[in-house]
């Protein structure tokens, strides 16, 4: 039996109008012989509202507690999705994370997935059954509910793919699918109707929001099929597949704007051997991503340490900077949230030299002004001031002829 | 070590403020060095939101959806209160009902209790740490999660007690205790500092809402000594002791007054061997609870039957009384919901002969007229037109001097 794993989440299942339109069209998919596991997240802003009682009780919520209470979110999804498929006569069978096989580490709020046991998911769906499955969840070796943090129900959705051997695995969100760039910055933006892994890890880590990395990366590793379509249409959008079936095209596949980095500053860190190490390790340690560093040599012999944070660990980095600042005998520390990281992304770019330089003029001829650059083998990434990112996203955009694909 | 189970209802978790008044007094609680379960209801009226979720989905949700639909709400507040205890620095272990060893009938919605592992909350609490317990759920032996339906949580806790051999099963609600009539109705009422197992559950069965018959009889079956205290002072109300430790006291303990049945009368019925058995076999089966029966046979050789059914059930029980009625030739079916079910309850009417006569006459002095009648061993109910409930209490409480106890 071919078994095609969907995956919808929170907008796709936010009311009860809305999951009897999946519901539907899952019926009419069974109907075609396609065996049918569903993933679920947490209907609308539920896990928020959840979060936000937590934050309530303490600064620090006891993450075992947390991860007990989040699980209640795709628990009611899945709940309600077995009621909607039962009443239009829909055979079906519901699944919590650890009914699911899905074994994970035990750090709460952030667990690694392990080993997944599909079997009694299988089992359910070779009996003819649709198989409801809560994402975002799993268990721990001392049999505590955990959660997986960032990637959630996409990663849950396709690691039961690659463990039941799934035909294919279909993301549904509320938009069309993945853009050559975001079509609210970019009226010309193109759907990418094919892309491939490398390229939408890279678009995904520079911050497009359609896929999580992490759950590409799961597909890249087992060489699942994944599929980005429109919840509300159920068409398809955007295919990931394996680099060699991607026929020469563009330079350049995607531009993602990322505006939820902030910029820190220390001034005058002193140039001794190992300083920047020192400035790192209790950044790394309290769990905080760095992304882009530089570092810039002024005359007096000192240098100035810029990088890159989430936003919402701004303040964290500021205190641990400012901590550490003092203990080097460095000077201020400063931070910017006024800022946007554009990232050019595409396989070409191994093929072509000069891409990078071509996108650092092309913002120059409009005044731009670039902070930080940072590169890796498909992509080239630039911070610059906010309020010029939809000007940026633009010029790329025409620069790099992605309107023309 | 002295384990005491406490459990508290929807109201007294029914926010986070509730919460960590409640969480205040565990932690003072344990520091007396007291080994302490706690059991809880859903906050508020989350499960009555969860219900209606449900039934917009269908006329008659899946059960075994709806069962871990509801199940959400108990596990949402064992996780709140987990953090709160946390918070100030209590150990404490949270346990759904499958962890909890909550054993069930795979009876979706209204599950029986097979057996109670109280190993994983024993060793929890031996531990030192606070044992929190989900309320109303369970675990089928087809690994699916139960709801345990009437009486939930009070009748987890009881159980639980039970199991664990505690000292005490604390039932925490909104009111101060059982009291000797409805407060609201009848301003004398007085409460309630001891009864019997026996008078609880006949008060319970007939319509106090304090704490469910089911909890009730378990506590006598194993000898769990049950009290009532209110959340907001964490005062003792009302115990519930063998009847062999209460001393000679009234007559009458306690008066209680039940609205939420209705009456179904089926005319004409034929004078036939067998008609009244046709007639409940069909409600019985539909499992609706049928309390008072009261058969009158007119002149002309028919009976008129009528009988009370809980309010919620009156739909079902009509239509079915309907086709019945129909079959054994019977005629027209009425109902009706303006009636209130009054009961005297108390251990003394044993030794006291004449009790239910001088209900009567204490109610015809006021022209109170008494549509039916019923009687166990230590409780008389009567059916009265509602309108005069809340007389009938008040002359019933002075009878039977209960404002002088």
């Amino acid at each position: 039996m071919n078994i095609i794993v969907q995956k919808y989440g929170g907008t796709s299942v936010a009311d009860l109008e809305k999951i009897r339109a999946i519901a539907g069209r899952i019926a009419k998919r069974r109907e075609d012989g396609e065996g049918i596991a569903v993933v679920l997240s947490a209907m609308g802003d539920s896990t928020d509202q959840l979060v936000g009682m937590a934050n309530e009780i303490s600064k620090a919520p006891d993450p075992c507690a947390m991860d007990l209470l989040l699980a209640t979110g795709e628990q009611i999804s899945i709940a309600l999705m077995a009621m909607t498929l039962k009443e239009l006569g829909v055979p079906c069978e519901t699944f919590m994370g650890f009914e699911a096989g899905f074994s994970t580490s035990g750090d709460h709020c952030k667990a690694r997935i392990r080993r997944v046991d599909p079997s009694a998911v299988k089992a359910s769906i070779e009996s003819g059954k649709v198989a409801i499955v809560a994402g975002f969840q799993g268990i721990s070796e001392s049999n505590e509910i955990t959660t997986i943090g960032r990637g959630g129900s996409d990663t849950t959705a396709v690691a039961l793919a690659a463990a039941l051997g799934a035909g294919r695995c279909e993301i549904y969100t509320d938009v069309d699918g993945v853009f050559t760039a975001d079509p609210s910055l970019c009226k010309d933006a193109k759907l990418l109707e094919k892309s491939s892994y490398e390229e939408m890890m890279e678009l995904a880590d520079a911050g497009a929001k359609v896929l999580h990395s992490r759950s590409v990366e799961i597909a890249a590793k087992y060489g699942v099929v994944l599929e980005v379509r429109s919840s509300s249409t159920g068409r398809p959008g955007t295919s990931l597949i394996p680099e060699s079936e991607i026929s020469e095209g563009s330079v350049i596949s995607g531009i993602s704007c990322n505006l939820d980095e902030a910029k820190v500053s220390i001034r005058k860190v002193p140039d001794k051997v190992g300083v920047t190490a020192a400035i790192f390790k209790p950044i790394a340690r309290a769990g905080i991503d760095v992304d882009l560093i530089i570092q810039t040599v002024s005359e007096e012999g000192f240098t100035e340490l810029s990088f890159t944070v989430p936003k919402e660990d701004l303040r964290r980095a500021m205190t641990l900077a400012e901590v550490v600042a003092r203990e080097v005998d460095a000077g201020k520390v400063t931070a910017s949230g006024d800022i946007a990281k554009i990232s050019i992304v595409g396989l070409g770019m191994r093929s072509h030299a000069g891409v990078a330089h071509r996108m650092f003029d092309a913002l120059a001829r409009e005044g731009i002004s670039i902070q930080m650059i940072g590169t890796s083998e498909i992509k080239v990434s630039v911070v610059i001031d906010m309020r010029r990112a939809e000007d940026a996203v633009k010029i790329l955009h025409r620069e790099f002829g992605l309107a023309d694909r």
